[in-house]
């Protein structure tokens, strides 16, 4: 068995059961290995930024990390926007990098870089393997280490040589690390904290913000009269149907700080503390007052038993009265905005679905929209990193082959890894992506005006529009193999997007916003 | 004045026109500034490989660096592949990336990451601004940086409160150092070797395959019965009408030991000592025979001066013979194949016109084809980071707006930076993309057959084929605002190509092959 080999048997008989690769040359010892190993599933995308988001999207629904099979330094370098928003969100995934042969790396042949600098700003765990014989315990010690909680990115670098040469026998991966227990003296101590509170805040994020994460919080807030807030970029949100109401934390400074700015403590449950996205002049990065903030858990602690912890200390009853029942919004009519976008999506989103939000500025209204919708999981941009939600929608449709998925898309964002629609063409994926073209960067329009620039000059202004020439979504979804098809107004939407959301296969809308 | 302002004030002043940006957040200021100093013309890219691509082709064309602006690390990181490319081109480039306020890094917000390690690889020249009142004396040393011989990447890290923060006065950018002149002792040397060499075979490269560099290097072959070879990867090799003929160097290391193997002596002018691209088991790194290897001129000193003083010393004739007029090959019939492509594209050309090839294994046949067609220029992949032909052939129409461009262009590869398309569209650049649509990565086909895979199982194969389904490029394009059309036969290129190169403005034909 050769080193590849052995590589990919380890990972299968741990449990991956994914492999999103775009590989080259040095990497096919292990192309051809995926067909000795057919437990792993390889599934291909034309850009590497497709694969690692991917991942990020396949790790977040499932918990376990995918493989990535990517090609040396620049290959793997257009993986590192969406490995970025991966390693934010805490989402396990194995990359495997081909390089060099180890004896021609000396050459400094034209591929050659220094694969571990790129790669070391994205992955908590990085290595380049030695020898052929300890491929199968390399891949398993990177396997570990992605599952140490809360999840991590790791990223193993094979020169192909070790990949072709003779391997040794597997290795089994090693149990993975439970989170650890909060102490009882935390709990004790943020419980006192919040009985002597008139304003308190319970700020959710990580595994807090599972459907259990959630009903132990709404209890300590019921409990002691506190408000409920999700960290603004969440990995993982389980929302609507009947689990508590949870606010989103907003995205601008001001905001964020008025959200939290009178409260006398903000328990921090599974979510780091709060900090403006950007730092702007005048406003400080600190969103909270600083002597509020108490941390329930670190982050390689497990915040729902903490919260059910906090719950019992509080003696809050064990089960919150219900909220009744789902009211859909009614459907919108008129005029196509962020608005009525969000508001159709809310009034029409399936049972189970789960939306991928990249929308950007045309996101906002659909929180609102959707709190009471029916149950879905919400997957946002954790990083900040654009062009993560076609690869992450990818990556969750593969997961949860039968759960509708929806991406919420910003037309800017979608074009960096506009190359995923081939991958959910190719795999016919149930992706439904709603694809809000306002011809802009609006964020950033909104950014210049922030910055004092209220009328910006000729080259300002252009670096913030995508309207010369306008893109054609329609025609860019087919070029991909993708149904699509426009939307101009309210009624429109209302009109076509149940039916697109009953259809099953990749489909892509464009709202002429 | 801001320091933004500072800054590309001083960048003008020394003489940079073009700045090819995708900015963000951390940008604004430098964003504004653009319209303060409309000198530097901003271009918009929909991806950062699209900007670094750009920046690359417009150097090679230029000699001069034209700006980046980059949002963060995640932003950078995806313009990596292409200044990977740039980097082993020796092409001037200075980056600037905005970072978070230098007082918000502490707070580690979603976008934070360690930019200096990302950007370290594929820059020769790094630094992190560490004042307002500094950036210009900082961006004046980047594009003394840049401008080093043989050319540099250099990369300006800039916080956003520097920025905005009140700048200083402008910097002079210190004169440019000359290339070093090689010592009349190596050209002795070299000279010596030469006479008493029976088999002698000139490598150009880098600044050798101009014009006077190849008329000088055919001097010194006709005098000493050597042959001449190209580098297999030159960033800028001028060919055709009556330049001397000169060889690449094949790409299979086989074939590239071959080329050399009985060469008693392999002087190496503006070439690096060729290797094989990759390491193969079995093969070794080198492909000249070791003991045959002389170097002419080191990376900083200047290949053509020092093969005119070789030519002088091996008392070459001043002038060499004429290689009498340009015959075109015939226009091709037929099928529509990689050769019948490589040899209407030859037929076609435009005198003065520039020809990107990332065409890969559909590029192979140009090459012969080519040798005799009217004068041109020929952009190649320098680093082997895929997805540089449509950036760099977008930089090079701007670069050169009275010539013609050809973007000779493998479909895999494209798929890594198609966003340039629209920007072609936006700034109406002459380009002509030939699309070598194979549906498949054939390269890699290749090496798993090299690999010893002769039949590859269902895994491997569907990682290397891109028919399920096909891309519709002519909608992809239309999509993008360029024209397209579709071409199945030789003929009907033979008919289409001449009437697409006499149109100006962008446009693509779809070869099926």
């Amino acid at each position: 068995m050769n080193g590849a080999r052995s590589l990919l048997r380890t990972a299968a008989d741990a449990g991956v059961e994914l492999c999103f690769a775009n590989p080259g040359t040095t990497e096919m010892p292990l192309v051809a290995a995926l067909d000795e190993v057919p437990e792993v599933r390889a599934v291909l995308g034309l850009f590497e930024g497709v694969c690692t988001g991917a991942a990020d999207g396949y790790g977040r629904m499932t918990g376990r990390p995918a493989l990535t099979l990517l090609h040396l330094g620049p290959g793997f370098a257009n993986g590192i926007a969406n490995l970025h928003n991966a390693r934010r969100a805490h989402t396990p995934v194995v990359n495997l990098i081909g390089d060099h042969a180890s004896w021609h790396r000396a050459y400094d042949a034209p591929l050659t870089s220094d694969i571990v600098s790129l790669a070391s700003p994205v992955s908590d765990w990085v290595r380049t393997a030695t020898s052929a014989k300890r491929l199968a315990n390399d891949v398993a010690e990177a396997i570990a280490a992605a599952l140490e909680p809360p999840g991590q990115v790791a990223t193993l670098i094979v020169p192909a040589d070790f990949q072709w040469g003779e391997g040794a026998g597997l290795v089994a991966v090693r149990p993975s690390v439970s989170a650890g227990v909060v102490s009882t003296k935390t709990v004790d101590r943020i419980a006192d904290r919040l009985r002597a509170s008139e304003r308190a805040v319970l700020l959710l994020g990580g595994g807090a913000l599972s459907e259990r994460g959630q009903r132990a919080a709404a209890r300590v807030a019921d409990a002691v009269g506190g408000r409920l807030f999700a960290e603004t970029f969440p990995a993982r949100w389980e929302r609507g149907g009947d689990l508590p109401a949870v606010a989103r934390l907003p995205y601008f400074p001001e905001q964020g700080a008025e959200a939290l700015g009178d409260a006398e403590v903000v328990v921090l449950a599974g979510a780091r503390e709060p900090v403006a996205f950007f730092g702007y002049e005048g406003h400080p990065s600190r969103l909270a007052p600083e002597d509020a903030v108490a941390t329930l858990c670190e982050p390689k602690e497990d915040p729902v038993g903490a919260l059910e912890s906090l719950a019992l200390a509080l003696d809050a009853p064990p089960t919150r009265a219900g909220v009744g029942d789902f009211e859909a919004p009614a459907l919108p009519s008129g005029e196509l905005t962020p608005g009525s976008a969000g508001q159709a999506l809310a009034a029409c989103l399936p049972e189970n679905a789960i939306v991928v939000d990249e929308a950007a500025t045309s996101g906002l209204a659909f929180y609102a929209f959707s709190e009471r919708a029916p149950r879905h999981t919400l997957l946002t941009l954790t990083g900040g990193a654009i062009g993560q939600g076609l690869p992450c929608a990818t990556g969750a449709a593969i997961a949860c082959p039968d759960r509708k998925v929806v991406a919420f898309q910003a037309d800017g964002s979608a074009q960096y890894t506009v190359q995923s629609l081939w991958t959910q063409a190719r795999e016919s994926l149930d992706v439904t992506t709603l694809l809000c073209s306002n011809r802009s960067y609006r964020i950033l329009q909104i950014e210049l005006g922030r910055a004092g620039i209220a009328e910006p000059g000729p080259q300002a202004r252009s670096l913030t529009q995508l309207d010369r020439p306008a893109l054609d979504w329609c025609a860019l979804a087919r070029g991909y193999g993708v149904p699509a098809q426009r939307i101009e107004t309210a009624d429109a939407l209302a009109a076509a997007l149940p039916r697109a959301l009953a259809e099953p296969g990749p489909q892509l809308l464009e709202l002429l916003l």
